[in-house]
């Protein structure tokens, strides 16, 4: 249903920047609250203080502002994972500072994490592709970290899809439905096992 | 919203009985390709070859079969992992048996794979319900592997959730979005980590 969508160039103008900032942060709220199905554009525009006929400027439609919050997720997620794991001396510091981030992003960001969850159903291309294109980034380091002997040969793409699906999961039950726990607690038992199944 | 459906008595004749799974199997088939919103009653009683007055014989409406296929899926899961682990020398080939069980069942049942993961937005309390139960039966298998020696010290709770998360995600992977792959090869990688990551 996505995949014709018109994609509208980026606003010029600081102003026009900000105006196109707001929608997406009420979209966020919105269709992180309510759901895809029951947010309409007039739900949006009102939530961001706006023009109906505003939105329009920026956006085809509700469909292309929930890919683009989409496409956000998947952005700010290898921004703070980038940057968490920068400095990492090594590849399993690097995956639990990796987990840590990922965590807290979940945490700050509740409604964009399930937004990207709804998309298994109101856009599953996107969905898999948003999944598929982080494995495939996530197996190369892996790969990398084995060829340097800093984690031990195995089947890098599988073990890529396990370690998201322990984030997932991690910020299932730790993060969106019962906020506020001992995040550094749960990395660090998590780690435990991740380390010894990897180290080399 | 699905918190006070009138529960029906099971049937008490086999042919209403028959009946019954008929619909279910109706229903898992059509919420399973087009999704819970875009399915009526209307459609599952034609998909079941019943009339429509038939389905209330058996259920309050589309909310109580949907809640009931989420159960089915929570009940045959846990039946086929018990039944793979039932013969495990020990935690560790448990864990191995019980992945793969789930892959296989996964592999079997798609549509009640998906129904669940729809759950997470038709009926967040039940799908919260869903993983957690069976989060604490795991946690408690590990707990009791722990005390005997077939596992290493740890946060079993945060483990379970890990080990849940790992299969989803192996499921989304290799089974719904690649299905008739080398599932044999998938549950040996995956068990080199998991492995490692347990062993005492």
């Amino acid at each position: 249903m996505f995949h014709e969508e018109r994609t509208m160039s980026a606003p010029k103008t600081k102003r026009g920047r900000e105006r196109r900032a707001q929608i997406l942060a009420a979209a966020e709220q919105m269709f992180g609250a309510r759901g895809y199905a029951d947010t309409s554009v007039a739900d949006i525009t009102r939530a961001a203080g706006a023009a109906q006929g505003t939105l329009y400027i920026y956006f085809s439609g509700k469909e292309e502002i929930f890919s683009e919050l989409v496409r956000e997720m998947g952005r700010m997620t290898r921004r703070a994972m980038a940057r968490a794991v920068a400095d990492a001396p090594d590849r399993l510091e690097a995956e639990r500072r990796g987990l840590a981030a990922f965590l807290r992003f979940a945490a700050e960001r509740p409604a964009l994490y399930r937004i990207v969850e709804e998309a298994r159903f109101v856009d599953p291309p996107a969905y898999r592709a948003y999944f598929t294109e982080f494995a495939e980034a996530y197996r190369q380091s892996l790969d990398k970290a084995e060829a340097e002997g800093s984690i031990r040969p195995g089947d890098n793409e599988v073990r890529a899809w396990m370690l998201m699906g322990i984030a997932k999961s991690l910020g299932d039950r730790f993060v969106l439905w019962e906020g506020g726990g001992d995040l550094d607690h749960v990395v660090e038992a998590a780690f435990d096992m991740i380390r010894d199944g990897l180290a080399p």
